[in-house]
């Protein structure tokens, strides 16, 4: 696999290059030609092979590109191939959306536990997945290997947390809080979060602009 | 207020700049310098000043920034001043974790009713918001005026959720659900969706090229 630098444009748009690779192999394409999957992304052909060449992408001349090996290739860079361990940090209505109808595993996450402070959540299992109290924490991050930690608590426990999980060995933050972690709270953990707002307010400039 | 063409980058981050400010304005920070502004966002001043720009920032040599006046600026172009209006399709956890924690008010918006098939949760209100049956949309979207549709519902019934919503006069589509959402379906209503397994892959690749 060749992999040199791949720039930040590039790789935000990985994900959604695998998602639309794994559709089209679903469907059962075989071959797409770079103008087709452009279209499909509202991409443009030259941009596709750009991207693609980036990371050696398997496009023929007039062939176009094989799904199912570029799915793949994909897959491999993003990681998904790893068997990734998470936990999620907050079992509330959120926790609970992401542990009951969040697809970890056609991710490559294995979604291992969840902890609460919630008498009445812990000890259960949820979609599979075992509730926890949160002061158990860090002695199961000691026994079992995790390698993010999935942060839906609510926002006045959100760094603190964060700062938990990082201790305990994580190497990766999935937040959900709308609070931004100090990367000195957690020091080389990456994160990675979503901003529900900034995606409405994305939507709210959107509209306000077909008004003008 | 100065507003020629916004390039699709800055406008991603507006949102983000409005984060940064509100959270100065709240500390009580009166005046910022491009310099303190783009560290503490990960950005360069240059960057900072070229984006403010592109708006007609207030900035002032050698002064910086009034952060009150460049925040409501931020606000007035992201639409945030217009009570927008939203419904939400589909109360389950997700939908919950929506009307009972995200804060729709901060951000300019006033979400209104919530829609389900679920007998439990019809009639109910939750979090002060009434959830009527889904069966009902078209006639309230007939005698109120609703911007957005907020998308929670089950994948399978996406499409035809975003075609009701579309056919009953919104503006835009907060769509939480995996599935895109294809524009001929829905005229002129903009989308924006919230694509998590975007945002864990961009993680899953972090860390992994922690590992190289």
């Amino acid at each position: 696999m060749k992999k040199d630098k791949i720039s930040s444009a590039v790789i935000r748009r990985l994900p959604r290059y695998y998602r639309h690779l794994d559709e089209l192999h679903r469907k059962g394409t075989v071959r797409i030609s770079s103008g087709a999957l452009a279209k499909s992304m509202g991409l443009t052909a030259s941009q596709i092979r750009q991207d693609l060449s980036c990371f050696g992408g398997f496009g023929q001349q007039g062939y176009g590109y094989n799904v199912e090996r570029l799915r793949g290739e994909v897959a491999d860079i993003l990681g998904m191939n790893r068997a990734y361990t998470a936990v999620i940090l907050g079992a509330g209505n959120l926790g609970r959306a992401l542990i009951e109808n969040f697809p970890f595993q056609a991710n490559g996450f294995v979604l291992v536990a969840a902890f609460d402070v919630d008498p009445a959540l812990v000890g259960a299992r949820l979609g599979g997945v075992p509730i926890y109290h949160t002061r158990a924490l860090e002695s199961y991050l000691h026994e079992h290997r995790v390698n993010v930690g999935v942060l839906t608590v609510p926002g006045s426990v959100a760094v603190e947390s964060a700062r938990r999980l990082a201790n305990g060995g994580v190497e990766g933050i999935w937040n959900f809080t709308n609070i931004e972690i100090p990367q000195q709270e957690i020091g080389k953990v990456r994160v990675e979060s979503v901003h529900f707002a900034d995606s409405l307010l994305t939507l709210s400039y959107m509209i306000s602009e077909e008004r003008l």
